[in-house]
């Protein structure tokens, strides 16, 4: 079996465990907010960690209605711009803790007079010392190069931040999210079967709106990274924009589709790729009751999980798609070719 | 020939156009935004003037260090929120200027206090009427569903942009731009020999940096579109953080190579696509004399184009590939399937 495999099946227990010691963490961190109310909220992360931050980048605007901007780096570790930040919150996102223009970027910030948070997996690492607050994933040592349970480990901490910044989590609610992600994984038998279809699949688009945008790309990330396939992501709106000139009969495309404000949109994008006649998957759970009949390859969560819950629980038939279409490929997802765990750029 | 590859020979015209009527409007502008310097700026676009937004994020932020937040209209149209934009300046992209979400959020942004500019090519366009300060692309009609000449004509207003903000940039240098643009359209017949090679390319990546990201999405997307490639899009930072597992012997790439701050991280990723063999397309000028000999594909534009000036002129050889690609795959790029001009979502 994979470590991948392995630490995907980790992940509810991840989850209760940052439960436990950061949503206290965020409600005491609560108070310091109140006092501080930042005017920009400013994210910085590469990699899987910066798909958790396009999460947080809606999430948060959502919640809390302050502005954020996802951080471009190079723009101050290249082009040495300082940028104004000093109302911002500025966030950094990094399993190792040791991204260096990421760390960059919040250390300028902190400098200005930023108020500084950083998720990191690592205690000890850089960016733990570097950042005012410190929020820990808890997700033990990540050993496959492929992030499946530090992505979801960040995106809880980005509910526990909107929590601290006054937005309206409820409590009970995420205290639920480690059971929905259990849902989720008793699909696994399911998607190992479904993975054989996809063994000689060379490209794919993924698709997801909203807060589910940012499991396009993590999806599509964990499908070129682990099974070498050139899969593309896109918001449903911006696929229509262009890219779907792409899709043409038995296209493979994969949807994120929950209920809730996102669906109407997911609805007449699988209406259109119905009549183009194109090969879809659509990740989804039993609240979504309005899925066209006759659907051939829908994988619903058993589980009736609110659209703003959705995104932990939907990355998890995503993450086991890839593991287990890297094995029908007769690939190692725990060591792709060229990559190692640590990426170090500037 | 096709209408695309016409527009895009009009390119030095229209941007001559552009800065006889639109770069006296910026430099009135700036009186007006140095009674009011915004804290933040905010894009709004779909498509190829989400493109072009991108390119404005690394400019503004670079020029001016006020922060820049590419939105995410979804945020306003289907969640609600209500996102403070009191002390921002909120610009809305688009090339009909009948965008739906984006024109939704430069409204809401404007009752709420914001300043507003509105790009477009259309002066009766609803954008044109809702925005504050209007600049106009004056490209003429665009009849390509293909986004050539408004994408660079877009492109050249953030520079005018920037100025108004009272970024660092020459008048002198932005004169010159047509003429380097004309210089990169002289690569059209070497271009057209080239893209031969690619008749049957299915897949592809593109890489930029910085300044020149955003080039990565264009070409891309016209690929896409016109050539119904798969073609991704990356920063080679974040290529290096796990797509570049995709790339194996012959696997084609177009990077975009100019001179400057991004060249060193630019050449170590050459390296490596050399070490994978890796079949390479090198965008670049005059100016970077550093490009490792031997190298079979460049196209070098017969100018020195200063780092900041790049974008536009390296765009050309871009819309000129994918204009004779879809040439010699037999198909229209003028009117690619599923798509028409104006694309209305929420």
């Amino acid at each position: 079996m994979s470590r991948m495999l392995d630490e995907i099946r980790q992940q509810p227990a991840v989850l209760a465990r940052i439960l436990k010691t950061e949503l206290p963490r965020a409600l005491k961190f609560r108070a310091v907010l109140e006092k501080r109310q930042p005017r920009l909220i400013v994210l910085a992360a590469r990699g899987t960690s910066d798909n958790a931050a396009q999460f947080g980048r809606y999430l948060l605007e959502i919640t809390t209605g302050i502005p954020v901007s996802l951080a471009a780096p190079s723009i101050s570790t290249l082009y040495g711009a300082k940028i104004d930040y000093r109302d911002a919150l500025v966030i950094a996102i990094s399993q190792s803790g040791e991204s260096t223009d990421t760390n960059f970027v919040l250390e300028q910030a902190r400098k200005q007079g930023a108020l500084t948070i950083g998720i990191t997996n690592e205690a000890q690492s850089t960016l733990a010392k570097l950042a005012q607050q410190v929020f820990l994933v808890r997700a033990g040592k990540e050993k496959s190069v492929a992030a499946t349970k530090t992505y979801s480990g960040q995106v809880l901490v980005f509910y526990l931040i909107a929590l601290a910044l006054g937005g309206d989590i409820r409590v009970s609610d995420l205290e639920k999210i480690p059971e929905w992600t259990a849902h989720a994984l008793t699909l696994e038998d399911e998607i190992e079967r479904l993975s054989e279809r996809f063994r000689f699949m060379e490209q794919a688009v993924v698709v997801g709106r909203g807060l589910n945008y940012a499991n396009a790309f993590e999806f599509a990330l964990k499908m070129m990274e682990t099974c070498y396939v050139v899969a593309e992501r896109f918001s449903s709106a911006d696929f229509l924009h262009g890219p779907i000139a792409l899709v043409e009969k038995n296209f493979p495309l994969f949807l994120f589709a929950p209920s809730g404000v996102t669906w109407p949109s997911m609805l007449e994008m699988i209406h259109k790729l119905c009549m183009l006649k194109a090969e879809m998957v659509v990740v989804t759970d039993q609240s979504n009751r309005a899925l066209p009949p006759g659907l051939p390859r829908v994988l619903t969560i058993p589980a009736r999980v609110p659209e703003v819950f959705t995104p932990i629980p939907y990355v998890i038939p995503a993450q086991l798609f890839a593991a287990y279409l890297a094995r029908q490929k007769n690939l190692d997802p725990d060591q792709p070719r060229t990559l190692s765990k640590v990426t170090l750029t500037l």
